[in-house]
């Protein structure tokens, strides 16, 4: 249990997360912090919050736990805001989808990542954005990667890892470098294949027929351009080296079906089809 | 109402099409044909085929319309077969994804598309393949687009336009070459970019945590990439330059995002995610 957890950022994880430990019983007293206040209002409304407030530093004072949930690019920043106004024992996480550069930020500052900051990542997730989309289940059967630093503190650990377990996740430790490749291949490349898939389909002249003739194939491959855009602007500017790979590599992949496609290699065609249609089948319902 | 209806091929399609027609008493007979004998008892034994053969020729002696839903490979051998077979005043149609090549095929054959064959081309169906997979509503609110040579006969064109609108579907007409440039773009390009991704994640040494830490953008990126091989390496093969165009474009766009990427192009990132949301938010729900 919880005496008085801080969400700062409480959008769709954020939101989920409170749901979530309050259905489990998890959470006594909840503060929302956010820039937006008609948010916060609706949070308040709705219950989700028990406390609002537009500051980050007084949102932090009396908190057992914050979980930092905003977009990538300001969670360090915000850490650094935050820190001078902790209790002694406040655990800090954050829900930022890459990790080394966090990392990277809060050692510059302060010569290594603070024992009682534990990175995470809920891999979950989906186009929408903001508390309202946001519902307790959100984290069943889903990963949460926490990726401590060598000096972490055991009990900020174990904090950190009960609160996600019971919110129903799975949670597991990961290096963070590791986890930033594993993230590039399987989110961020994809989410960047959706918008360029879109960006693409508009830039034709004759995007109208297009969009209204799209077939379900579009409509799935597509779903992910729907997210938000911050979130992913600053993914993409925190994890670009390994982005930059896995681009790099598709576009090898691409340049391969195509030359199979060009040179009517049909056996090279049914092979390669069959057996990303076998590995995704064997991966997935 | 169809008297006699053969469907050769009855797989998600021809199944979901024959479904649809007996729900909404469009046909009192139907024969299905296939190579696969297993398939044919099954959908015997389901009702959803009340005669069965392996012959193709003999599938439509006492056919009415005929409904080739094979993969794009085969409809054009299908159709020489089957021609001299054809009751006068048959109509034929086919469902396959890609309309220039069979269209050339045929013209090449008989000097034009025979005026009873109406090429056709239904935008909808799922991952799934198979006649077991099939359902009466997978055409409600989808378009089945229907590109009739111009010496199209004018009653052959009324009766495929109206079974495929008894089976729930918009029909519109279009020129085969300009289906062939819209697909290539709403349904080809997307497939194929799905495949490509389950290949590159599978090549990677680290393929099984991959898989495991998939978050949702990759499974619905991917779910395409279940599809039948043999229907989308003929697809490739059929409509090869358009899609070989598409797959260029579509690797200048990633080639700009990446440029992005590498630049920290934090504005331009921004707006390009923005404008990609915006627009498929605009299409879709």
């Amino acid at each position: 249990m919880i005496e008085n957890l801080t969400v700062i950022g409480p959008g769709l994880i954020g939101g989920s997360l409170i749901r979530a430990l309050r259905e489990n019983n998890g959470v006594k007293q909840v503060t929302g912090c956010s820039r937006d206040f008609n948010s916060l209002d609706r949070a308040l409304k709705l219950g989700v919050i028990d406390k609002a407030t537009t500051d980050v530093k007084e949102s932090v004072l009396d908190a057992d736990v914050v979980v930092i949930a905003t977009p990538m690019g300001v969670i360090a920043d915000i850490f650094k805001t935050i820190q001078p106004a902790l209790k002694p024992g406040a655990v800090v996480t954050d829900v930022g989808s890459v990790k080394t550069s966090l990392i990277n930020e809060l050692t510059a500052e302060y010569g290594e990542v603070p024992a009682f900051f534990i990175p995470g990542h809920p891999v979950a997730g989906n186009e929408q954005s903001g508390m309202e989309a946001s519902y307790a289940s959100l984290f069943e059967d889903r990963n949460v990667i926490l990726t401590p630093a060598s000096n972490a503190d055991s009990s900020a650990l174990d904090k950190v890892r009960a609160m996600w377990e019971l919110a129903g996740a799975e949670v597991v430790e990961m290096q963070a470098e590791w986890h930033d490749v594993v993230l590039s291949a399987t989110s961020h490349l994809p989410h960047i294949l959706a918008y360029a898939l879109v960006a693409q389909l508009s830039n034709m002249s004759e995007a109208e027929d297009i969009f209204k003739f799209a077939a379900g194939g579009f409509r799935d491959l597509s779903r992910t351009a729907s997210s938000d855009a911050t979130m992913w602007r600053d993914i993409c500017l925190t994890n670009a080296d390994k982005i930059s790979d896995m681009i790099n590599s598709y576009q090898a992949q691409l340049t391969k079906i195509d030359e199979m496609i060009q040179a009517k290699d049909a056996e090279g065609l049914h092979e390669l089809f069959s057996q990303a249609k076998k590995t995704r089948d064997s991966h997935f319902e």
